[in-house]
């Protein structure tokens, strides 16, 4: 039995948790809702509306990250005119993490700019406190209870509203699905075109330009024609089967047969050749398909994506290179906000002798981001690339197993020397802490800052969800959260972003029909649909539309689920402020049904009001239950009377 | 306990449904498979492969119903100077069939022309023995286990062969899935184009001709913008939801709100004016829409569809005004083959008193055709029309009721007056009858035969199938022989083709997760897959590939699977001989792997052999235990050891 006492402790426990991620977000400019943050703030439910008539300033300022507004089409987005002066700071990494010094002498001292710092000692208590909770029985009840009535809620919702949201909709003029915005939100820039894209261009460049130079071995020079010899093959014959890149029946459940699938026609030199930003051609032929995607989202209009390219940490000119790469043959779009994913393979390096330390590969991620930052008239075009990266992707199979348990006793990264790869939650936490001290740096001297939006919760532990809950701005999968009530409760609470890829899932870990995104949807996860891979999972020639019409085939939504999935993707983006007025509405940043434009976003204000008043429902059983001990009776929405216990 | 006299008599009856289902087809030119009619007439199985060295005219005119050639690039699709002479014969309804006499004597002698003419009584006696079977224990148990076994083969196949299945794509050289040919072979003309087609096309009429006169009532001409005022709606606010012409979760059992789904904005006024083929514009609208859809196909290459356009029956005249249509607005597309669906709705007109018998109704659909094929000269417009037509569908609800039950006792349809429409039964046989004779008179003088291929077993009583057994080519649908075994071992042993549309199925009748797809493909049925509607069903621009690509995607089927539906989507097809060659192979027409070119097609010769194989098995079964006593033991391709007892 369980007693109104052991419910008490379990919203209390619920909501610490929900403020230690609110500290975290906050020392990171990361989201965090303002409803729950006032819910947190306050015992009782002020009626007030959330604030009115902040400036633009106020909400960057308060809540918000802030990502450059696109350049205005009379503007050359390759300017390089406008880097800010040196401002002579130093860096050195310690523990890990780089500490900034006004100067030489302040480095003697030890004595660090004033930013914040993290504490691994305070993170590791802070962890073990959700840690502990995802386990306790009263809390894994109460969660459970509140996550069914989440879901009955919605279902009576829909037989109660459907049809007046549907007419909301179609007396919405000149707005519809097909031209409401949507982000893809997760997809990786080497595989952003289809198959057939993919061999259409191979054949392009083998038509056009058999003996060009593409490649060098051994001081040789070697022709395309030449690649293709050498693999046996003419590229009039190449096919999608013998591509082979699709993701098939053999991929579920191997990861490691799916990564082999970059490789076209299981050759690494094509990869290189084609999908990568250096080799011999500059990664000239990568950077062309990318535009020729670009320009496909340009013309649909409504359709943006925020592709990852790679950055691995094995030396500090990566960066140089990638910045080059994008100025050199102008990779910018207007429909593309760019994230830069880590691959956590430091093993791979390291026993290539390629590392001497993991602390030497988060050197080599981060120090030359703090450099531009610092002396950006140095760095111009790693400093103008940077306007257009919003964000960091952690990325690698979820399913390896780690025998080290991160903890304040962990060696740290300088001293990382072994072979042996970290877990998981030890990449996320050095990535986040270097982000974070990077974006106060940052926003310090008024530029953009990165959100931080690890794939997590794929597959491997639930505890990854733990991290994440702490140091990421959203996450993409989140799979598991299926199997912890709690973690999927507070997930909903803090109203964490979650770019979902039912159809790269199914491929690799989880049938469609088993997907929790209807779920998700319906209970009101903030959950958005991606594609992660369209080279290896899709058919069509439009892959977001492909993922949004399966499942709207396959779970029957209603076009006010897609429109609001649509919407929940333009709010996680890296989209900047401008634009999400423009896309969603003025007030989009407000939480509940003034954040929404009905005549932007398509979304029903019936569903909007639902959704809101379900969350403050939420919060204030949360703030009630932590001050009360009588038993409580809330009237609902909708006129139901329920009780809690 | 089942006996093995019981098996005998179960393949013995099965046999002869065969040999049934054999006269039906041979009388009409429809077409069943030379393997399932060898083993008929051979109690052994004779071991040597299908005739060699026949010509072109010996295939045709054996087994395969006759098209016509698309004409040549260089030719007038619309000439109209070919049409042969009157050869003066006459044609009365008798009994609700066309009969044909050579002159006013024969007529007078009641001596028709020497057809074939339909038996109703033998017919009736053909049909009782089929319904008998379905219900037939023994027959019911040998049936379901040969199925379960089918499956299980496919299981271990495709276990034991996937890879090498693959193996062979791969190695086919310029031949993938995107490259071979598909045909959306079934599709409704006025649901060709997808909702946001429609809806494009209609603002684009507002903004170039708002003034022109597009309708006419009570004498006083009406402009588009008329049109739009009396509706209060500005057409520039028209959005997919306002239009609301996509089917949702509402249709779901639901046939009559499915059908006001064709009505743009709920108006029957923009249903006429837009999706019609007869009114003040003469269809101009209508035209242009599926002329789009045709230059798109075009455009595409390697997709080709079969759309219906409606005869109804209500007037003789409906037939010259659809020729018309079809050549003043040039509609002809090489993409493109033409089927007639006649809507079941006798009961409609008869009760608003457009005809006075259901006869009436048979005669204004079939006399222009026995008309025109008599009489080119004077018919040149129908006749040229009917180069393009390649079959007949019925279309209507099927799960409504009906209280007649069809035997030869039934009312003739030139005495059924009654307000009540004829049972399913009915309507298939009288339609079946009247194409059976006009293919044979049409034959006679060299002309193009018609195809008899009905919507049947997506609703109502499983007695639809057995119907479509005697009568049909090919059928749409076909989900209810997922509740009868004998009906589907049937289905296979005949390999009558069908062309599902698991999309269409969904918002009707049955969830996507629930379809029968996957199952009959894996046992070897003749399945394709087809849109049936993509205004109503489809989200993206090629409703066709989103058919392919989600099936792909749930059931997760493998590139060899995906090229087996669409090479049978060819084969199901009324594409030409000459067309089909072109598409499939030289030698497209002989079954099993010889039939098979993979260059063209990208089916696995391992998969061709091993479903000729495995029918060519079943096939033997039933004769063997049609002559034999003991227990066989049979050896089946891959070494299994099998006893079908």
């Amino acid at each position: 039995q369980i007693t109104v006492e052991d419910y008490e402790q379990a919203a209390k426990s619920l909501a610490k948790a929900l403020m230690i991620r609110e500290k975290y977000a906050r020392l990171a400019y990361h989201r965090f809702p303002r409803t729950t943050a006032r819910y947190l703030g306050h015992r009782r439910v002020d009626a007030a509306p959330p604030e009115e008539g902040q400036g633009h300033i106020a909400i960057t300022q308060s809540c918000f990250a802030d990502f450059h507004p696109p350049p205005l089409p009379q503007e050359d987005p390759y300017c390089l005119d406008d880097a800010p002066p040196n401002l002579g700071y130093l860096v050195r990494m310690q523990g890990g993490i780089l500490f900034v010094y006004d100067n030489k002498k302040m480095l003697e001292r030890q004595e660090p700019h004033s930013l914040p710092y993290p504490d691994l000692e305070t993170y590791t208590v802070d962890m073990s406190h959700i840690l502990a909770l995802i386990t306790d029985g009263p809390t894994k009840t109460y969660c459970h209870r509140r996550l069914n009535f989440l879901e009955s809620k919605f279902s009576l919702h829909e037989m109660l509203n459907e049809m007046s949201e549907f007419k909301e909709l179609k007396s919405n003029p000149h707005r519809d699905f097909y031209n409401v915005r949507k982000v893809d939100t997760h997809i990786h820039a080497a595989a952003c075109m289809n198959q057939k894209h993919l061999l259409r261009f191979i054949k392009h460049t083998y038509q056009t330009e058999p003996d060009r130079a593409v490649a060098e071995k051994r001081g040789r020079k070697i022709t395309l024609r030449q690649v293709f010899d050498s693999l046996h093959m003419d590229p009039y014959d190449l096919t999608v089967d013998s591509l082979d890149v699709h993701a098939g029946r053999q991929t579920f459940h191997r990861f490691d047969k799916f990564n082999s699938k970059y490789n076209p026609v299981g050759a690494s030199e094509l990869r290189d050749l084609y999908l990568k930003t250096e080799n011999y051609l500059g990664g000239e032929y990568f950077a062309r398909m990318v535009k020729e995607v670009a320009r496909e989202l340009e013309e649909s209009k409504y359709q943006y994506s925020e592709p990852r390219l790679s950055i691995y940490g094995r030396s500090p000119e990566e960066w140089p290179n990638l910045a080059r790469w994008f100025i050199q043959h102008k990779v910018y779009s207007p429909n593309m906000r760019w994230i830069i994913q880590v691959p956590r393979i430091y093993d791979i390096f390291r026993s290539k002798k390629l590392l001497p330390s993991f602390g030497k590969m988060l050197e080599n991620i981060f120090l030359p981001l703090f450099e531009a930052t610092i002396n950006p008239q140095d760095h111009q075009e790693l400093h103008l690339f940077l306007k257009y990266v919003t964000g960091f992707d952690s990325v690698d199979d979820e399913s390896k197993h780690s025998d080290h348990m991160f903890s304040d006793k962990s060696p740290s990264p300088d001293i990382w020397t072994s072979e042996q790869n970290p877990p998981y939650s030890y990449y996320l936490y050095y990535m986040y802490a270097n982000i974070m001290v990077l974006n106060n740096l940052r926003r310090e001297r008024g530029l953009s800052t990165f959100l931080f939006r690890p794939h997590c919760g794929e597959a491997g532990s639930i505890t990854h969800l733990v991290s994440a809950f702490l140091t990421a701005d959203n996450i993409s999968h989140g799979l598991l959260l299926k199997k912890s009530p709690v973690l999927q409760y507070l997930y909903y609470l803090a109203q964490i972003p979650i770019a979902m890829s039912p159809l790269s899932n199914n491929s690799l870990f989880l049938e469609y029909s088993k997907n929790p995104l209807r779920e998700f949807l319906h209970k009101g996860l903030h959950v958005s649909l991606s594609t992660d891979d369209p080279m290896q999972f899709h058919y069509t020639k439009e892959a977001l539309m492909e993922e949004y019409a399966i499942a709207a085939q396959v779970w029957k939504l209603s076009t006010c689920d897609l429109c609001e999935i649509a919407r929940n993707s333009v709010l996680q983006s890296g989209l900047s402020h401008q634009e999400k007025q423009k896309f969603l509405g003025q007030n989009y940043y407000k939480e509940g049904p003034e954040g929404n434009d009905i005549r932007k976003t398509n979304v029903a204000q019936i569903r909007m009001a639902f959704r809101y008043e379900t969350l403050c429902n939420e919060l204030s059983f949360l703030s009630d239950a932590m001050k009360s001990e009588e038993i409580t009776i809330q009237v609902v929405p909708g006129g139901q009377v329920e009780s809690i216990f």
